[in-house]
């Protein structure tokens, strides 16, 4: 049994880790931090926990944080690039859902995030947490970078096309589609109910700052160059992503299906479906799978791969549970075995 | 390990034992069946167990069925009445999800649902199975009718109430809301997202079929006659009960809270909340608990109190797995322990 | 054709008020105001506008507002008392759409809003604005209070009962349910679509603001004093009140329904439904019809009657068109016969 | 005035068009037929008409829709097909809503449609009722193909840059979504709340019957081969077509603003947004706009195009109307200049 922490408790990947942690039979929560909250406690704010935990939100630098073996940082971006170093110097792992150490170019970073990446001595001992392609190097880290939400969907549909090189790798496009939650939960006109129910609508188009983290780890697995279109927007609902990817093959006679059975032969939370089915989102509801298929479009080359994940699970916390499994070498299925909630 | 067995399973209740059931450590469900899908694989039709379950609709009368130490009836009313007892002649034990036992005067019963009554004696023989005031019953019974979602949230924000000679018995109303899902998975124009989504809606006014089953239960537990006025409300979401109830304290200086803990001291689903905190239904998504709280109206002797479930599960499946568990001796929260999904 | 204004036309109300002034052949909208969205486009604000308005958010005190015969207010409470004085001393007709000349005793008011009100005097002048109760002082009235979204639900329903002294006055009920938009456009946590979607809760129960003003308009209804019960609760909707009021018939042998037909037989905006029909929300989305009914409650004397309003319309800006209608002479129907939007 | 009749009116096309001819001045609906609903008040049916329509459903072949000017095909496939003819014959004029009309070669439509086309000679008198491309042909015709949802939104964004010339025309994606009333008001499981809300998904990606609507308007309008993927997905809400259009402009550094503007400079229905805002689908609720915006990824050559309307005005009702308009010799607003509504 090890203890954990979570550092900016007070949003919906600080519930989403309570409530898989919950289930986890050799992790304890025993902290859990927001300067905001800071004194309530956790199930004044998150009523699904009433009765079920004594946790009392507190300040970040509590002893009890230092206390842990892993701490989760579920902060904004700029907050786990001042304070991970020194958990990691007490030899506490850190996972960071936020996107401090995404990027490996500080420079890169700054751009997008508009602030100062200070750390890059850290930057460069980060590993990104995508299990299906780095698990050998989160075994061993000591800070894991999870990855965002978009860039996980769009990766693990595309890995297989890029690992097998099946593809033309300068004319991708991700039609990206998000449930609100991916928005947070601090007071904004944007996400209210109002504003977003019964509607849809792009965001972003002219710059996403998940495109540099996808055009990265893309162009890594590819060992290439990558010239890829991404475009999100928003779904009434408050769960879930949808990847619609388009891509060309180069060769519009191969068939893609066993590449990606082989890819995924071992992986445990990525399904692929049979030809004919298309994935939706509620079929990953709460759960840490994603789901995957593709349609050939007759006559050309166009692949279309759709993929599908929880964005606050596979997306953000469940992954996170999954990185924190294989840096402490638990089944990588603890906590994460619960079936998605359907309907 | 018992093994378990579903009859009826291709709707809302069906998909969500299956689910249940997957993270229970005692029980295995190894038959589930379905007239109309017979054949086809569950996962087919229920997304959600893509990769998680090889189990393949069969008709119901199958020998896997015959080989379970219980099964479930999630089947539509008159269904379980007919088949029920040779399964519990054969020594399976019975948890009808359905309505066919929860009416104790088949007469009464036939002029609800209209269709007679073919089996009064197994009638005779069902438990009502509301664990916090029925365990002692449970515990020994071969067949369980499990009860309806609004009378399991009306009877749970009731009991302490009634049990304490706390209030009018002949002016109770009980204006309930619920989910869309409790209408079922038929095709039905009525439930049509585009015919229930963005409205709110009174139905069954005149006369719904949980109110017989309402005030039988609630005059048992008060050993008198009860006036209730009972009107369903549907809420554009998917799961979800709230009860809103409305009764007059014989005493309108008392505070009911003492009465409250006292009775659900022991009782881990039923959760009571503090004072001038009120419950949301999404609380207690996806899980097996009921939260309650009330307000008294100053100057007055009326007190509303307020009670939420999750239909599918403690107004439904999760009730069921949570009577299976008493039947079995298993410890009651065994597969239920989950953290309601918030947001 | 006259000229209108708008202060405070930032929030739903605001551009509810244009959408229905676009289509008032007598009535043109010249300024409107907001602080916050000063020199902003109102098309940059309300995209549904795109093309169709050439309007600026201006400063409250501009010229603009004070060349227009009438002006409306949609702003938070204390804001129309300190300046709908000015307007009317300049011969400009008011319609507040606010709280503040509601409640026709300063005191009360006080109480319930958290602020001294400061202008008795106009007070005194203010006419309630229930086209349905007070028709002949709102075509005199130079400053009118547009009831609330709950009380013009409540109080119709009500009318055709209290009028007819048909009910027990000291023990009615109103369970009444509102849609999200009701809270307004501000950034709130509380009314994020990840917050109130799938969720359904009560609110208020320990006293409501609107409140105060249902029990007044139904004590001068009455003639006597009243005892009502009101518990508000949040729909996962945009728009819609539904009021279900539980209330006793003195004679529980008597047929309301001559006296509902009598009451609203020349009311254009009132709806009464056949036997056995329930309203719903979605029947009056858009619109500023009311529509209701009503179910007897067999062997008992109590009656369940249900209300539909369009909160946003009958519950706000429809309302206030409609009494300007009245106060100019107008149609009463201008600008407000369109059809609700189904589905 | 006038006459106008519906045939098929069950469904939300149906009430929509009485929507929207209800506000028409020159328009009075005089019949509405249905064979499943045939005797019953339309009010009955949408409660939304309560007390404003006298309208009771009848079978086709009454006397009163040949005594109409105009009349509207609100049916499935197959329908307009069989009896279009004869009201033309009666110098009857004929708008289609559905399919049948909207293919010009009669193989390739029983190809998608699963069933003979029998009318080749009224196909080819058929006028493709798309006004912003086919306004002169429109005013003579007597038969007017009411163009598909899809279609509408895809060529309103595509016409500019398709008549000047400025992409590739062999590689085209459109990304489409769509809310469910789309799918129609038949009760159907896939489209109940339950299994559609709270979810996103694609379908119809192996082949939509718009696929071949979009490409023969789109090469007419090119005079030239199109190669186009089009991906249908279903939004988890009632109306509205957003559609997300990739192409690769011939020379990257060109500006398409001049050639949005001068296209759509004299069309009221089309809004061309600024630049940096992106289209949201509430924006066009309930109304004919379509609005329209692009993006340019920069260092490509590729430009993303986005356009809303709402499915069942501008995708269907309210274009049928405009087309309507045009072959009346009417004012092409008349009965659609209302504003959408919002929130």
């Amino acid at each position: 049994m090890i203890k954990a922490g979570i550092i900016g408790g007070s949003g919906y990947t600080g519930i989403e880790l309570l409530r898989l942690l919950q289930n986890h039979p050799e992790v304890e929560v025993v902290a859990i931090s927001s300067r905001s909250l800071n004194g309530k406690r956790v199930d004044s704010v998150f009523p699904s926990l009433a009765g079920q935990s004594d946790l009392v939100f507190s300040l970040p630098d509590e002893v009890e944080l230092n206390a842990c073996e892993v701490v989760f940082f579920a902060t904004p971006h700029g907050v786990a690039m001042e304070s991970a170093g020194s958990f990691i110097d007490n030899g506490i792992k850190v996972v960071d859902l936020g996107a401090d150490f995404r990027i490996s170019d500080a420079n890169e970073w700054s751009k997008w995030y508009s602030m100062e990446h200070t750390q890059s001595e850290l930057l460069s001992r980060a590993v990104y947490g995508l299990p299906e392609n780095n698990r050998e190097s989160i075994k061993n880290a000591e800070l894991v970078a999870n990855p965002g939400c978009y860039p996980t969907a769009i990766q693990l549909a595309l890995k297989p096309l890029i690992d097998n090189k099946l593809i033309n790798l300068s004319n991708i496009i991700a039609d990206c589609k998000s449930g609100v939650s991916g928005a947070g939960r601090a007071a904004n006109q944007a996400t209210l109910l109002c504003e977003t129910s019964e509607s849809f609508k792009a965001y972003g188009v002219s710059g996403h700052r998940h495109y540099p983290e996808i055009k990265q780890e893309l162009e890594l697995l590819a060992d290439s160059s990558v010239g890829i279109t991404f475009t999100p927007h928003l779904v009434p609902m408050i769960r879930g992503i949808f990847a619609t990817i388009y891509v060309d093959l180069l060769d519009s006679s191969v068939d893609v299906r066993p590449f990606f059975e082989q890819t995924y032969s071992d992986e445990y939370f990525v399904k692929i479906l049979d030809d004919g089915i298309y994935p939706e989102t509620r079929s990953v509801k709460s759960s840490n799978f994603c789901q995957i298929s593709w349609q050939k479009i007759s006559n050309t080359n166009k692949l279309v791969v759709m993929s599908v994940i929880d964005n606050l699970v596979k997306g953000a916390s469940g992954q996170a549970v999954q990185n924190m499994n294989i840096m402490f070498g638990f089944d990588e299925k603890l906590g994460l075995n619960q079936i998605g909630l359907l309907p």
